[in-house]
């Protein structure tokens, strides 16, 4: 099989990728790499990505790294069949779909990463979970979820009116804030973040990969 | 004229993109935004990015921030002029443009952006210097370098063998580290790194935009 994606399916960088393969229906060969024996630390899996970290994606004789860059290369590669990531055939709109990507990169992943991995990955590893670091980026998160619930109320979903690769790289922050952690209220309290996450995690690719998000479990 | 830029000449994100427009050989009007005294809080800028943040530009009625969703726009907008910045003919070399410019989004931004506004941003608005948050991010560059040295050992440049947006996004943050911190070492230490810094930094485009580069004087 010409595409494989290794790394560990509850992690959220790598459901990513799985999911932008799900909504362009290709099969792909699943590597398990095994984090808690830092598998991703040695020398096989440096030489594929360098920084140690998952997901590494491969194509054929095409090796990347880092999620984002792997979504945005299956988007434009694949732009043909299933869902159209990124409006190819409209400039100005991919450019905004450019844009609420960055935002989820800069603005969404750090605090909703942060305290995640806070509460369910570093105690995986032995650390203790610092209560005052889960609350600094609550408050964080709450601000930018404000400017989400502005923007959903203009706008069906983040970037234009169609589902896109800036809907998508939120999805599995999403489903563990919701499941595992306090701040379900933070979507909950806003109608247009709810509806939006209520209609975004009930497409069947997600739903599909929801099955391997077991962080917590 | 249809190019604006809104922004400070000397912030990293706003000359990114000015030093994006000079590769492209294009014109554009400077809109300057008073940070200091908090004009991109303000509602008139809120309008235009409602996270309040430097820089956003104007391609005629379209509007865009998040300056690395600029850079790509403008990137692939103007892909038939001035320098191509993205690989555009080859699909994979470009898809490694895009590893290597999240690289930069993902590793050498958090830890040198953090160097450069703990020490030069923050007192500015009237916070007292955390030398520990310093010392800590330059822990982090220093892993992060290692990595470009052995990259850069093999490649002439992070993505391929000419100048990409990778290298463009990492050129402010290198001036600023190389010029006001305690940095420079970082770079020098590694002669793969230093080489690839002089290369880079030699350009007209960024000759030019290092003018306005005048924070710390």
């Amino acid at each position: 099989m010409a595409l494989k994606v290794h790394g560990l399916a509850k992690a959220m960088s790598v459901s990513c990728v799985m999911l932008c393969l799900a909504e362009k229906e290709l099969d792909f060969e699943f590597v398990n790499v095994n984090c808690s024996k830092g598998e991703q630390k040695l020398p096989p899996f440096l030489s594929k990505n360098p920084f140690g970290k998952i997901p590494v994606f491969e194509d054929g004789p095409l090796t990347l790294f880092e999620s984002r860059a792997i979504t945005r290369y299956i988007a434009h590669k694949y732009k043909d069949i299933g869902t159209d990531l990124f409006r190819h055939g409209n400039i100005e709109e991919a450019a905004i779909v450019g844009v609420w990507t960055e935002v989820e990169s800069q603005h969404f992943n750090p605090p909703s990463f942060a305290i995640i991995y806070e509460m369910f990955v570093g105690p995986i590893f032995g650390h203790t979970v610092d209560q005052s670091v889960v609350n600094l980026n609550i408050e964080k998160l709450d601000k930018v979820l404000d400017v989400y619930e502005a923007r959903l109320s203009k706008s069906k979903y983040l970037a234009c009116d169609s589902f896109s690769l800036a809907d998508l790289h939120h999805l599995p922050n999403i489903y563990y804030l919701m499941k595992i952690t306090p701040c379900a209220d933070l979507i909950n309290s806003r109608p247009h973040v709810k509806a939006w996450w209520e209609d975004i995690s009930a497409r069947p690719s997600f739903v599909k990969v929801a099955q391997g998000l077991t962080l917590g479990e």
